[in-house]
């Protein structure tokens, strides 16, 4: 079958030249007789790799040397856990801020190993806004502050760094991270899974400031330690070595595109045309206020929910895969990541148009 | 270059077949036109990839009903602190078998969060050997006995299964599992890293007897939890996708080369030929006790450590790579794992004897 447009929102589409050039190397990485999947992570090939792909991401990003870069595992949902073992230290709690079910997720589990206090949230609107930076009631003796840079199942997202002072600003950008410029100084920590906008599922990367390295409460197990890891520049034990490799794909396709500022317009652009159809159509609806509508996830409605069916049926005839919204919330949702190149958006779009007249 | 025999302890060869078929796949798997990097977990391609492969893989190891298995990240490095999380269930402590560098990593992971009592241990011996079953100074009230019954640094393993009565028997499997057939029935839980026998790194298999699942201790981080696990089909977070579907492409690899029994006579054979060039060669040494050797990893000795570079240089022309033993014990290493092909055991011993031809 022709290549279709993957509106996954994770594990999601990737570059389709990083693909091919992986493809291409598979079986025999640059001559070295063998797969990057077989090469030791302690050898020469594998190093180079893990080490072009560091320094990729520092530039990308613009990572400042206060900060350390991890290439670890488990997903946002490890560092969900991770975050509070480590950057408690001693402190009463932490604040948290809820702007959905990502959000609450960490809240339930930074509740297991401490106090977690909310200190805003959206709910009152049903996450379809992010509160207001007044609304806040932080806590100035907190440990940290955490937040959901972008939800990815309500499609909201901060378009703003909230400004905590001098408590340590925590951020899960899994859905956001490498989709603009970003000033990585402001933040304690920042940690992303990989599934969306860096690789394949299975590498989880975070940015921490040094000064928060070294806190873990005692007990915490080797790899749920960041100080363990940044002292063995993210190879205690055996890194995840292929996803490690694909990233490092996907961060020089950024860098050929020409960076995040590049991707940002790209993506601005692409989320704009979506939203701005949305709205004009009067047969689908996005709830999420304009101010903070994600660039990466666009979730709608159909007028009628009973064509979800026929609305799914005939976009994946269209070569328009994963547009289902999350089981949660129903109706649809569009994930537009880095990858998804800006002709999947104006097919949607065509798609979109097309199942109106036909049906609407 | 042409392919190379590559002997790393792990990540490790893989089956050039597996590679083939990946690469084939890897853009447009089963003309779905997207690759399985790019798939939903939750979608229906990739849940007949991950069912599958359960499947072969139960089938391969004829794993009873009374055991779930897990498909897991963090590698055996995060089991070492799973499996006191889990199974201690209030116990006073554990139980360990001390035989070399892993069982010490166990031990002391396991130290930080319980007790772990050391019931035997073969140091005196420098490790070449396994503690006696008599010498086993077993506790009856223990949460469990651990032992690690291939240890990838020193090349010792276990050609039989410990018996520990009614207390659960856990074994890190990482460097052994797969290599013949097994009696799951008789473990409590068994865990593996993928990068030696399953596929590559960042995928970790747990087998686990039904009845140890939901003991946590409260405040168990949700992805250090086996019942959280068990309960949503190893996709409570999103897992490592790609390495679950290379890992499914080595399983239906291994039942067509015959399954574990057939894998088993190759092994057997490949080691036999191995350690009794190195007996008789009269240069070259292996310290192991010969009723413990390992049939994966076999480390071995020149009879002048002086020459230990030319004999890795020498090799590397020889498209022999990855020889080096683990930089804590020196010499040289041989891991000859299931993908390893008989024809590059043959190769290393030519290329041995050559060089004692020449060299020694």
């Amino acid at each position: 079958m022709a290549r279709v447009y993957n509106f996954s929102a994770g594990p999601a589409v990737l570059p389709e030249e990083v693909l091919t050039q992986a493809r291409d190397e598979l079986v025999d990485w640059r001559s070295s007789g063998m797969s990057v999947m077989e090469m030791s992570h302690r050898g020469k090939e594998f190093i180079s790799i893990a080490e072009k792909a560091e320094a990729d991401l520092r530039e990308l990003l613009a990572i400042p040397a206060s900060h350390k870069v991890l290439f670890l595992q488990g997903g946002a949902t490890q560092q969900f856990a991770m975050v509070p073992m480590n950057l408690l230290r001693g402190k009463k709690s932490a604040d948290y801020v809820n702007t959905g079910q990502w959000s609450k997720k960490a809240i339930s589990e930074a509740k297991k190993l401490g106090a977690a206090n909310v200190v805003a949230t959206s709910e009152a609107s049903n996450f379809t806004t992010v509160p207001a930076p007044g609304a806040w009631k932080l806590d100035p003796n907190a440990a940290y502050v955490h937040y959901t840079p972008n939800e990815t199942i309500g499609g909201v997202e901060f378009h703003w760094i909230p400004d905590t002072g001098d408590v340590p600003l925590v951020a899960d950008m899994s859905s956001t991270i490498l989709s603009r410029p970003l000033d990585v100084a402001r933040y304690g920590l920042i940690y992303a899974g990989a599934q969306k906008n860096i690789g394949p599922a299975g590498l989880t990367i975070v940015i921490v400031r040094e000064d928060l390295i070294g806190g873990a409460a005692p007990g915490t197990p080797s790899m749920m330690d960041y100080r363990i890891h940044a002292e063995n520049g993210s190879m205690y034990n055996t890194p995840p070595t292929y996803a490690w490799y694909i990233a490092g794909l996907v961060f020089e396709w950024l860098k050929r595109r020409g960076g995040l500022k590049a991707m940002a317009a790209v993506n601005e652009r692409k989320a704009k045309k979506l939203y701005d159809y949305i709205d004009a159509s009067g047969f689908y609806r996005n709830p999420v206020d304009p101010a903070c509508r994600s660039w990466m996830n666009v979730p709608f409605t159909l007028a009628d929910a009973a064509l979800d069916e026929a609305f799914l049926k005939g976009a994946k005839g269209a070569g328009l895969v994963q547009l289902k919204g999350h089981r949660s919330v129903g109706g649809m949702r569009a994930s537009i990541y880095n990858a998804m190149p800006e002709a999947g958006v104006d097919a949607l779009i065509d798609y979109m148009k097309t199942f109106v007249k036909n049906k609407g």
